[in-house]
Protein backbone atom coordinates (compact mmCIF):
# COMPACT_ATOMS: atom_id res chain seq x y z
CA UNK A 1 0.00 0.00 0.00
CA UNK A 2 1.77 3.00 -1.21
CA UNK A 3 -0.60 5.77 0.04
CA UNK A 4 -0.90 6.26 4.18
CA UNK A 5 -3.97 4.92 5.96
CA UNK A 6 -5.81 6.59 8.26
CA UNK A 7 -6.78 5.51 11.61
CA UNK A 8 -9.04 7.44 13.79
CA UNK A 9 -9.46 7.29 17.99
CA UNK A 10 -5.74 6.05 17.65
CA UNK A 11 -5.30 6.97 20.98
CA UNK A 12 -7.87 4.18 22.23
CA UNK A 13 -7.37 0.39 23.14
CA UNK A 14 -7.53 -0.93 19.47
CA UNK A 15 -5.88 1.63 18.21
CA UNK A 16 -2.95 0.89 20.37
CA UNK A 17 -2.91 -2.81 19.45
CA UNK A 18 -3.22 -1.86 15.63
CA UNK A 19 -0.56 -0.19 15.83
CA UNK A 20 1.56 -2.10 18.51
CA UNK A 21 1.21 -5.10 15.92
CA UNK A 22 1.82 -3.40 12.75
CA UNK A 23 2.75 -0.28 12.92
CA UNK A 24 5.96 -0.46 11.28
CA UNK A 25 4.08 -2.17 7.90
CA UNK A 26 1.87 1.20 6.63
CA UNK A 27 2.43 4.84 6.27
CA UNK A 28 -0.05 6.09 9.15
CA UNK A 29 -1.92 9.78 9.77
CA UNK A 30 -3.10 9.15 13.54
CA UNK A 31 -6.64 11.37 14.17
CA UNK A 32 -6.89 11.57 17.63
CA UNK A 33 -9.20 13.28 20.06
CA UNK A 34 -6.79 14.99 22.08
CA UNK A 35 -2.85 15.66 21.66
CA UNK A 36 -1.23 12.70 22.44
CA UNK A 37 1.53 12.11 25.01
CA UNK A 38 3.46 9.85 23.20
CA UNK A 39 3.04 8.61 19.61
CA UNK A 40 3.30 5.07 19.25
CA UNK A 41 5.32 4.89 15.57
CA UNK A 42 7.67 6.52 14.23
CA UNK A 43 6.85 9.05 11.35
CA UNK A 44 3.40 8.84 11.69
CA UNK A 45 1.59 12.31 10.73
CA UNK A 46 -0.62 12.89 13.55
CA UNK A 47 -3.90 15.12 13.06
CA UNK A 48 -6.18 16.06 16.58
CA UNK A 49 -9.56 16.87 16.05
CA UNK A 50 -13.22 15.75 16.26
CA UNK A 51 -14.36 13.12 13.34
CA UNK A 52 -17.46 15.11 13.43
CA UNK A 53 -15.44 18.30 11.77
CA UNK A 54 -15.59 17.54 8.58
CA UNK A 55 -12.71 20.08 7.04
CA UNK A 56 -10.21 18.13 9.58
CA UNK A 57 -11.80 14.65 8.20
CA UNK A 58 -11.15 16.08 4.69
CA UNK A 59 -7.22 17.25 5.18
CA UNK A 60 -6.83 13.82 7.04
CA UNK A 61 -7.89 11.81 4.25
CA UNK A 62 -7.32 13.48 0.91
CA UNK A 63 -4.41 11.34 0.05
CA UNK A 64 -5.09 8.25 1.77
CA UNK A 65 -5.88 5.16 0.11
CA UNK A 66 -7.71 3.44 3.42
CA UNK A 67 -9.43 4.47 6.68
CA UNK A 68 -9.52 2.22 10.09
CA UNK A 69 -12.33 4.31 11.73
CA UNK A 70 -12.20 3.47 15.71
CA UNK A 71 -13.00 7.25 16.97
CA UNK A 72 -16.54 7.08 19.14
CA UNK A 73 -17.74 7.36 23.00
CA UNK A 74 -16.18 3.44 23.42
CA UNK A 75 -18.45 3.42 26.95
CA UNK A 76 -21.14 0.45 26.70
CA UNK A 77 -23.13 2.71 28.89
CA UNK A 78 -22.35 6.30 27.14
CA UNK A 79 -25.75 8.27 26.89
CA UNK A 80 -27.77 8.25 23.69
CA UNK A 81 -26.51 12.12 23.55
CA UNK A 82 -23.11 10.97 23.06
CA UNK A 83 -23.37 7.72 20.73
CA UNK A 84 -25.50 10.23 18.52
CA UNK A 85 -23.37 13.04 18.05
CA UNK A 86 -20.36 11.12 18.22
CA UNK A 87 -21.23 7.40 16.86
CA UNK A 88 -23.73 7.96 14.70
CA UNK A 89 -23.27 11.45 13.23
CA UNK A 90 -18.90 11.29 13.08
CA UNK A 91 -19.38 7.62 11.50
CA UNK A 92 -21.44 9.07 8.62
CA UNK A 93 -19.12 12.51 8.10
CA UNK A 94 -15.71 9.66 8.45
CA UNK A 95 -16.90 7.26 5.58
CA UNK A 96 -18.57 10.47 3.44
CA UNK A 97 -15.58 12.25 3.53
CA UNK A 98 -13.33 9.26 2.82
CA UNK A 99 -15.99 8.25 -0.13
CA UNK A 100 -15.49 11.10 -1.68
CA UNK A 101 -11.61 11.54 -1.41
CA UNK A 102 -11.96 8.11 -3.53
CA UNK A 103 -10.15 5.86 -0.25
CA UNK A 104 -10.44 2.51 -1.15
CA UNK A 105 -10.99 0.71 1.84
CA UNK A 106 -12.95 1.21 4.75
CA UNK A 107 -12.10 -0.43 8.02
CA UNK A 108 -14.87 0.40 10.63
CA UNK A 109 -14.88 -0.75 14.64
CA UNK A 110 -18.29 -2.23 14.61
CA UNK A 111 -18.95 -3.54 18.11
CA UNK A 112 -20.23 -7.02 19.83
CA UNK A 113 -22.94 -4.63 21.90
CA UNK A 114 -24.73 -4.50 17.72
CA UNK A 115 -25.70 -7.87 18.77
CA UNK A 116 -25.19 -8.30 22.43
CA UNK A 117 -28.77 -8.87 22.91
CA UNK A 118 -28.69 -12.29 21.29
CA UNK A 119 -27.76 -13.11 25.14
CA UNK A 120 -30.70 -13.93 26.54
CA UNK A 121 -31.72 -15.28 29.83
CA UNK A 122 -32.48 -18.60 28.24
CA UNK A 123 -29.52 -18.34 26.46
CA UNK A 124 -27.03 -17.62 29.10
CA UNK A 125 -24.42 -18.89 30.48
CA UNK A 126 -24.64 -22.19 27.96
CA UNK A 127 -23.68 -20.01 24.37
CA UNK A 128 -20.55 -18.67 26.58
CA UNK A 129 -20.10 -22.67 27.07
CA UNK A 130 -17.64 -24.90 24.31
CA UNK A 131 -20.93 -27.81 24.69
CA UNK A 132 -23.30 -24.92 22.99
CA UNK A 133 -23.78 -25.01 19.19
CA UNK A 134 -25.79 -21.10 19.49
CA UNK A 135 -23.26 -19.20 16.97
CA UNK A 136 -23.90 -15.87 14.91
CA UNK A 137 -22.27 -15.07 11.79
CA UNK A 138 -22.72 -11.55 10.84
CA UNK A 139 -25.98 -12.39 8.36
CA UNK A 140 -28.52 -12.16 11.26
CA UNK A 141 -30.12 -8.21 12.06
CA UNK A 142 -28.71 -6.60 14.64
CA UNK A 143 -29.99 -6.61 18.34
CA UNK A 144 -27.86 -4.30 20.54
CA UNK A 145 -27.48 -4.49 23.85
CA UNK A 146 -27.90 -1.01 24.50
CA UNK A 147 -27.87 2.36 22.76
CA UNK A 148 -23.89 2.53 22.26
CA UNK A 149 -24.88 -0.77 20.53
CA UNK A 150 -27.40 0.66 18.55
CA UNK A 151 -24.94 3.13 17.26
CA UNK A 152 -22.33 0.72 16.52
CA UNK A 153 -25.19 -1.21 13.81
CA UNK A 154 -26.42 2.14 12.70
CA UNK A 155 -22.46 2.72 11.42
CA UNK A 156 -22.87 -0.92 10.03
CA UNK A 157 -26.21 0.63 8.07
CA UNK A 158 -24.19 3.72 7.35
CA UNK A 159 -21.15 1.78 5.73
CA UNK A 160 -23.67 -0.55 3.69
CA UNK A 161 -24.79 2.94 2.41
CA UNK A 162 -21.51 3.98 1.29
CA UNK A 163 -20.36 1.42 -0.12
CA UNK A 164 -23.45 1.00 -2.33
CA UNK A 165 -22.92 4.04 -3.50
CA UNK A 166 -19.02 4.43 -3.70
CA UNK A 167 -16.31 2.98 -5.33
CA UNK A 168 -15.08 2.16 -1.64
CA UNK A 169 -14.92 -1.31 0.11
CA UNK A 170 -16.38 -1.37 3.29
CA UNK A 171 -15.73 -3.82 6.41
CA UNK A 172 -17.66 -4.04 9.75
CA UNK A 173 -15.91 -5.76 12.63
CA UNK A 174 -17.29 -6.63 15.84
CA UNK A 175 -15.21 -6.72 18.10
CA UNK A 176 -15.42 -8.54 21.12
CA UNK A 177 -13.50 -8.73 24.04
CA UNK A 178 -9.96 -6.67 23.47
CA UNK A 179 -7.43 -7.48 26.72
CA UNK A 180 -3.80 -7.49 26.54
CA UNK A 181 -1.83 -10.67 27.05
CA UNK A 182 -4.33 -12.97 28.66
CA UNK A 183 -8.00 -13.03 28.37
CA UNK A 184 -10.64 -11.39 31.00
CA UNK A 185 -10.15 -13.91 33.98
CA UNK A 186 -13.71 -15.70 35.74
CA UNK A 187 -15.65 -13.75 33.27
CA UNK A 188 -16.80 -16.66 30.88
CA UNK A 189 -18.51 -14.03 28.29
CA UNK A 190 -15.25 -11.76 27.68
CA UNK A 191 -13.73 -15.62 27.28
CA UNK A 192 -15.93 -16.68 24.52
CA UNK A 193 -15.15 -13.14 22.67
CA UNK A 194 -11.71 -12.49 23.74
CA UNK A 195 -9.91 -10.82 21.35
CA UNK A 196 -5.89 -11.30 21.78
CA UNK A 197 -3.76 -7.64 20.45
CA UNK A 198 -2.03 -9.79 18.32
CA UNK A 199 -5.02 -11.34 16.30
CA UNK A 200 -6.40 -7.25 16.77
CA UNK A 201 -3.68 -6.19 14.65
CA UNK A 202 -3.60 -9.44 12.18
CA UNK A 203 -7.27 -9.09 11.56
CA UNK A 204 -6.55 -5.20 10.96
CA UNK A 205 -3.92 -6.01 8.50
CA UNK A 206 -5.71 -8.26 6.61
CA UNK A 207 -8.73 -5.75 6.59
CA UNK A 208 -6.51 -3.49 5.11
CA UNK A 209 -5.03 -6.48 2.52
CA UNK A 210 -7.86 -8.17 1.64
CA UNK A 211 -10.23 -7.41 -0.95
CA UNK A 212 -13.66 -7.73 -0.64
CA UNK A 213 -17.05 -5.46 -1.23
CA UNK A 214 -18.84 -5.06 1.85
CA UNK A 215 -18.74 -7.35 4.83
CA UNK A 216 -19.79 -7.83 8.47
CA UNK A 217 -17.23 -10.07 10.23
CA UNK A 218 -16.76 -10.90 13.87
CA UNK A 219 -13.41 -9.81 15.34
CA UNK A 220 -12.27 -13.01 18.15
CA UNK A 221 -9.42 -14.86 18.48
CA UNK A 222 -10.09 -18.67 17.86
CA UNK A 223 -11.34 -19.24 21.24
CA UNK A 224 -13.16 -22.73 21.53
CA UNK A 225 -16.14 -21.08 23.58
CA UNK A 226 -17.09 -18.94 20.96
CA UNK A 227 -20.93 -18.15 20.05
CA UNK A 228 -19.52 -15.69 17.12
CA UNK A 229 -18.26 -17.44 13.58
CA UNK A 230 -15.15 -16.44 12.20
CA UNK A 231 -15.56 -18.16 9.06
CA UNK A 232 -16.32 -15.69 6.74
CA UNK A 233 -13.25 -13.43 8.55
CA UNK A 234 -11.54 -16.53 7.56
CA UNK A 235 -12.73 -17.02 4.51
CA UNK A 236 -12.88 -13.03 2.83
CA UNK A 237 -9.82 -12.05 4.96
CA UNK A 238 -7.57 -14.76 5.13
CA UNK A 239 -7.53 -14.20 8.96
CA UNK A 240 -5.77 -16.44 10.79
CA UNK A 241 -5.59 -16.45 14.76
CA UNK A 242 -2.66 -16.98 16.67
CA UNK A 243 -5.17 -17.35 20.40
CA UNK A 244 -7.99 -19.16 22.13
CA UNK A 245 -8.67 -18.23 25.43
CA UNK A 246 -9.12 -21.86 26.45
CA UNK A 247 -5.17 -21.78 26.23
CA UNK A 248 -5.27 -20.11 29.34
CA UNK A 249 -6.55 -21.48 32.70
CA UNK A 250 -9.34 -19.55 34.67
CA UNK A 251 -7.14 -17.11 36.38
CA UNK A 252 -5.83 -16.08 33.15
CA UNK A 253 -2.58 -17.98 33.37
CA UNK A 254 -1.33 -19.56 30.16
CA UNK A 255 -2.09 -23.53 30.64
CA UNK A 256 1.09 -25.85 31.09
CA UNK A 257 0.16 -27.70 27.97
CA UNK A 258 -1.30 -24.93 26.10
CA UNK B 1 -58.67 -2.08 22.92
CA UNK B 2 -59.75 0.30 25.33
CA UNK B 3 -57.50 2.44 26.12
CA UNK B 4 -56.32 5.43 23.21
CA UNK B 5 -53.78 5.00 20.30
CA UNK B 6 -51.55 8.04 19.67
CA UNK B 7 -51.16 8.43 16.13
CA UNK B 8 -47.79 10.47 15.22
CA UNK B 9 -47.30 12.19 11.79
CA UNK B 10 -50.99 12.10 12.09
CA UNK B 11 -50.95 14.15 9.56
CA UNK B 12 -48.97 12.95 6.79
CA UNK B 13 -50.26 10.45 3.43
CA UNK B 14 -50.15 6.96 5.60
CA UNK B 15 -51.63 9.03 8.60
CA UNK B 16 -54.58 9.96 5.90
CA UNK B 17 -54.67 6.43 4.73
CA UNK B 18 -55.16 5.03 8.02
CA UNK B 19 -57.50 7.26 9.86
CA UNK B 20 -59.96 7.13 6.19
CA UNK B 21 -59.99 3.43 6.79
CA UNK B 22 -59.92 2.56 10.25
CA UNK B 23 -60.48 5.89 11.88
CA UNK B 24 -63.89 5.01 13.46
CA UNK B 25 -62.70 1.86 15.32
CA UNK B 26 -60.39 2.97 17.75
CA UNK B 27 -60.01 6.00 20.13
CA UNK B 28 -57.02 7.73 18.74
CA UNK B 29 -54.74 10.51 20.08
CA UNK B 30 -52.94 12.90 16.95
CA UNK B 31 -50.05 14.18 16.96
CA UNK B 32 -49.15 16.94 14.87
CA UNK B 33 -46.20 18.20 13.65
CA UNK B 34 -48.06 21.88 13.29
CA UNK B 35 -52.19 22.70 13.79
CA UNK B 36 -53.90 20.74 11.31
CA UNK B 37 -56.58 22.32 9.71
CA UNK B 38 -59.17 19.56 9.78
CA UNK B 39 -59.13 16.74 12.31
CA UNK B 40 -60.32 13.47 10.07
CA UNK B 41 -61.77 11.90 13.13
CA UNK B 42 -64.55 12.83 15.49
CA UNK B 43 -63.70 12.87 19.11
CA UNK B 44 -59.98 12.66 18.25
CA UNK B 45 -57.74 13.81 20.92
CA UNK B 46 -55.05 16.46 19.03
CA UNK B 47 -51.51 16.74 20.35
CA UNK B 48 -49.53 19.76 18.65
CA UNK B 49 -45.52 19.59 19.23
CA UNK B 50 -42.46 18.08 18.19
CA UNK B 51 -41.93 14.44 18.29
CA UNK B 52 -38.21 14.95 20.02
CA UNK B 53 -39.93 16.58 22.91
CA UNK B 54 -40.13 14.08 25.38
CA UNK B 55 -42.10 15.89 27.75
CA UNK B 56 -45.07 16.46 24.59
CA UNK B 57 -44.66 12.97 23.80
CA UNK B 58 -44.69 11.65 27.43
CA UNK B 59 -48.20 13.30 28.04
CA UNK B 60 -49.35 11.57 24.34
CA UNK B 61 -48.47 8.29 25.40
CA UNK B 62 -48.83 8.32 29.21
CA UNK B 63 -52.47 5.88 28.69
CA UNK B 64 -52.02 4.51 25.62
CA UNK B 65 -52.31 1.00 24.61
CA UNK B 66 -50.69 1.15 21.24
CA UNK B 67 -48.36 3.60 19.12
CA UNK B 68 -48.47 4.34 15.54
CA UNK B 69 -45.03 6.13 14.84
CA UNK B 70 -45.07 7.73 11.21
CA UNK B 71 -43.38 11.21 12.19
CA UNK B 72 -40.41 11.95 10.29
CA UNK B 73 -39.03 13.73 7.71
CA UNK B 74 -40.60 12.03 4.88
CA UNK B 75 -38.22 13.03 1.51
CA UNK B 76 -36.04 10.20 0.38
CA UNK B 77 -33.69 13.09 -0.58
CA UNK B 78 -33.88 14.72 3.29
CA UNK B 79 -30.39 15.97 4.03
CA UNK B 80 -28.67 13.91 6.61
CA UNK B 81 -28.96 16.85 9.44
CA UNK B 82 -33.09 16.60 9.01
CA UNK B 83 -33.47 12.98 9.19
CA UNK B 84 -30.54 12.28 12.06
CA UNK B 85 -32.83 14.82 14.05
CA UNK B 86 -36.41 13.96 13.26
CA UNK B 87 -35.88 10.46 12.18
CA UNK B 88 -33.09 9.13 14.04
CA UNK B 89 -33.58 11.13 17.32
CA UNK B 90 -37.45 11.37 17.18
CA UNK B 91 -38.09 7.36 16.67
CA UNK B 92 -35.94 7.14 19.77
CA UNK B 93 -37.69 9.24 21.54
CA UNK B 94 -41.11 8.15 20.95
CA UNK B 95 -40.37 4.67 21.23
CA UNK B 96 -38.20 5.45 25.26
CA UNK B 97 -41.30 7.17 25.87
CA UNK B 98 -43.93 4.69 24.97
CA UNK B 99 -41.51 1.50 26.29
CA UNK B 100 -41.50 3.41 29.68
CA UNK B 101 -45.18 4.53 29.65
CA UNK B 102 -45.97 0.65 29.53
CA UNK B 103 -47.11 0.49 25.89
CA UNK B 104 -47.86 -2.31 24.68
CA UNK B 105 -47.85 -2.11 20.64
CA UNK B 106 -45.77 -0.05 18.46
CA UNK B 107 -45.89 0.41 14.71
CA UNK B 108 -43.13 2.07 13.65
CA UNK B 109 -43.21 3.32 9.56
CA UNK B 110 -40.06 2.08 7.88
CA UNK B 111 -39.65 2.14 4.43
CA UNK B 112 -39.00 0.27 0.83
CA UNK B 113 -36.13 2.79 1.10
CA UNK B 114 -34.31 1.08 3.52
CA UNK B 115 -33.46 -1.79 1.08
CA UNK B 116 -33.64 0.68 -2.30
CA UNK B 117 -30.06 -0.53 -2.90
CA UNK B 118 -30.82 -3.94 -3.38
CA UNK B 119 -32.32 -2.70 -6.81
CA UNK B 120 -29.16 -2.78 -8.49
CA UNK B 121 -28.09 -1.93 -12.57
CA UNK B 122 -27.98 -5.61 -12.76
CA UNK B 123 -31.70 -6.23 -11.66
CA UNK B 124 -33.30 -3.53 -12.57
CA UNK B 125 -36.32 -3.50 -14.80
CA UNK B 126 -36.58 -7.78 -13.87
CA UNK B 127 -37.16 -7.45 -10.79
CA UNK B 128 -40.06 -5.13 -11.28
CA UNK B 129 -41.73 -7.48 -13.12
CA UNK B 130 -44.03 -10.39 -12.94
CA UNK B 131 -41.39 -13.34 -14.50
CA UNK B 132 -38.01 -12.35 -11.88
CA UNK B 133 -37.89 -14.73 -8.98
CA UNK B 134 -36.10 -11.28 -6.65
CA UNK B 135 -37.84 -11.41 -3.36
CA UNK B 136 -36.86 -9.83 0.00
CA UNK B 137 -38.37 -10.80 2.70
CA UNK B 138 -37.44 -8.81 5.75
CA UNK B 139 -34.38 -11.11 7.16
CA UNK B 140 -32.33 -9.03 5.18
CA UNK B 141 -29.80 -6.66 6.39
CA UNK B 142 -30.60 -3.14 5.09
CA UNK B 143 -29.03 -1.49 2.63
CA UNK B 144 -30.53 1.90 1.91
CA UNK B 145 -31.20 3.95 -1.12
CA UNK B 146 -30.51 7.29 0.92
CA UNK B 147 -29.64 8.51 4.02
CA UNK B 148 -33.41 8.77 4.58
CA UNK B 149 -33.35 5.36 3.71
CA UNK B 150 -30.31 4.88 6.58
CA UNK B 151 -32.68 6.93 9.20
CA UNK B 152 -35.33 3.99 8.95
CA UNK B 153 -32.99 1.25 9.27
CA UNK B 154 -31.90 2.98 12.03
CA UNK B 155 -35.36 3.25 13.31
CA UNK B 156 -35.59 -0.23 12.99
CA UNK B 157 -32.52 -1.24 15.10
CA UNK B 158 -33.99 0.99 17.63
CA UNK B 159 -37.47 -0.83 17.34
CA UNK B 160 -35.03 -3.94 18.10
CA UNK B 161 -33.82 -2.43 20.85
CA UNK B 162 -36.27 -1.07 22.96
CA UNK B 163 -38.49 -4.51 22.08
CA UNK B 164 -35.59 -6.33 23.70
CA UNK B 165 -35.42 -4.34 26.69
CA UNK B 166 -39.08 -3.11 27.58
CA UNK B 167 -42.45 -5.49 27.33
CA UNK B 168 -43.63 -3.17 24.39
CA UNK B 169 -44.23 -5.49 21.02
CA UNK B 170 -42.73 -3.68 17.97
CA UNK B 171 -43.38 -4.24 13.89
CA UNK B 172 -41.56 -2.59 11.45
CA UNK B 173 -43.46 -2.05 8.17
CA UNK B 174 -41.33 -1.06 5.32
CA UNK B 175 -44.06 0.65 3.23
CA UNK B 176 -43.92 0.33 -0.33
CA UNK B 177 -45.63 3.20 -2.65
CA UNK B 178 -48.25 4.74 -1.38
CA UNK B 179 -51.05 6.35 -3.54
CA UNK B 180 -54.97 6.81 -3.44
CA UNK B 181 -57.70 5.13 -5.52
CA UNK B 182 -55.04 3.69 -8.56
CA UNK B 183 -51.09 2.68 -8.67
CA UNK B 184 -48.86 4.72 -10.10
CA UNK B 185 -48.75 5.47 -13.75
CA UNK B 186 -46.00 4.22 -16.23
CA UNK B 187 -43.60 3.66 -12.89
CA UNK B 188 -42.87 0.07 -12.86
CA UNK B 189 -41.14 0.05 -9.74
CA UNK B 190 -44.09 2.00 -7.96
CA UNK B 191 -46.59 -0.80 -9.14
CA UNK B 192 -44.07 -3.23 -7.89
CA UNK B 193 -44.46 -1.51 -4.33
CA UNK B 194 -47.67 -0.30 -4.58
CA UNK B 195 -49.87 -0.21 -1.31
CA UNK B 196 -52.96 1.23 -1.39
CA UNK B 197 -54.53 2.99 1.02
CA UNK B 198 -57.32 0.64 2.12
CA UNK B 199 -54.69 -1.80 2.22
CA UNK B 200 -52.20 0.38 4.40
CA UNK B 201 -55.05 0.81 7.09
CA UNK B 202 -56.13 -3.02 6.96
CA UNK B 203 -52.53 -3.90 7.65
CA UNK B 204 -52.10 -1.23 10.55
CA UNK B 205 -55.48 -2.40 12.03
CA UNK B 206 -53.37 -5.40 12.31
CA UNK B 207 -50.38 -4.34 13.53
CA UNK B 208 -52.62 -2.93 16.43
CA UNK B 209 -54.63 -6.16 16.65
CA UNK B 210 -52.22 -9.27 16.25
CA UNK B 211 -49.55 -10.51 19.00
CA UNK B 212 -45.99 -10.94 18.03
CA UNK B 213 -43.21 -10.04 19.23
CA UNK B 214 -40.85 -8.21 17.32
CA UNK B 215 -41.10 -7.99 13.36
CA UNK B 216 -39.95 -6.74 10.27
CA UNK B 217 -42.39 -6.77 7.51
CA UNK B 218 -43.42 -5.26 4.41
CA UNK B 219 -46.23 -2.99 3.15
CA UNK B 220 -47.55 -3.65 -0.17
CA UNK B 221 -50.51 -5.01 -2.07
CA UNK B 222 -50.80 -8.33 -3.14
CA UNK B 223 -49.14 -6.99 -6.70
CA UNK B 224 -48.45 -9.19 -9.32
CA UNK B 225 -45.15 -7.46 -9.95
CA UNK B 226 -44.06 -7.66 -6.59
CA UNK B 227 -40.15 -8.27 -5.37
CA UNK B 228 -41.46 -7.96 -1.19
CA UNK B 229 -42.79 -11.30 0.04
CA UNK B 230 -45.78 -10.34 2.13
CA UNK B 231 -45.89 -14.02 3.42
CA UNK B 232 -44.60 -12.82 6.68
CA UNK B 233 -47.06 -9.72 7.27
CA UNK B 234 -49.69 -12.38 5.80
CA UNK B 235 -48.30 -15.50 8.70
CA UNK B 236 -47.72 -12.88 11.85
CA UNK B 237 -50.64 -10.52 11.13
CA UNK B 238 -53.23 -12.40 9.23
CA UNK B 239 -52.71 -9.45 6.39
CA UNK B 240 -55.13 -10.12 3.92
CA UNK B 241 -55.24 -7.26 1.20
CA UNK B 242 -57.55 -6.57 -1.15
CA UNK B 243 -55.51 -4.77 -4.00
CA UNK B 244 -53.17 -5.94 -6.69
CA UNK B 245 -51.29 -3.26 -9.41
CA UNK B 246 -52.37 -5.16 -12.17
CA UNK B 247 -55.38 -5.19 -12.00
CA UNK B 248 -55.01 -1.58 -13.19
CA UNK B 249 -53.95 -0.83 -16.67
CA UNK B 250 -50.74 0.64 -17.41
CA UNK B 251 -52.19 4.12 -17.73
CA UNK B 252 -53.70 3.59 -13.85
CA UNK B 253 -57.28 2.56 -15.11
CA UNK B 254 -59.16 -0.72 -13.64
CA UNK B 255 -58.99 -3.23 -16.10
CA UNK B 256 -62.24 -4.03 -17.27
CA UNK B 257 -62.17 -7.73 -16.09
CA UNK B 258 -59.99 -6.87 -12.96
Amino acid sequence: MDEPVVLTGAGGRVGTAILEGIGPDYEWILFYHSNPDEVPVDDAEVVVGEVEDRERVDEAVADASAVIHLAGDPRPEAPWSSVLENNIHGTKVVLEAAAEAGVDTFAYASSNHAVGAFETDERKPDLYRTDDDFLLDGTELPRPSNLYGVSKATGEVLGRYYYDHSEMDVICVRIGNLTRSHPPKEYERGQAMWLSYRDCAHLFDRCLQADYGFEIVYGISDNDRKYYSIERAREVLDYEPSDNSAEYTFEGEPKEDG
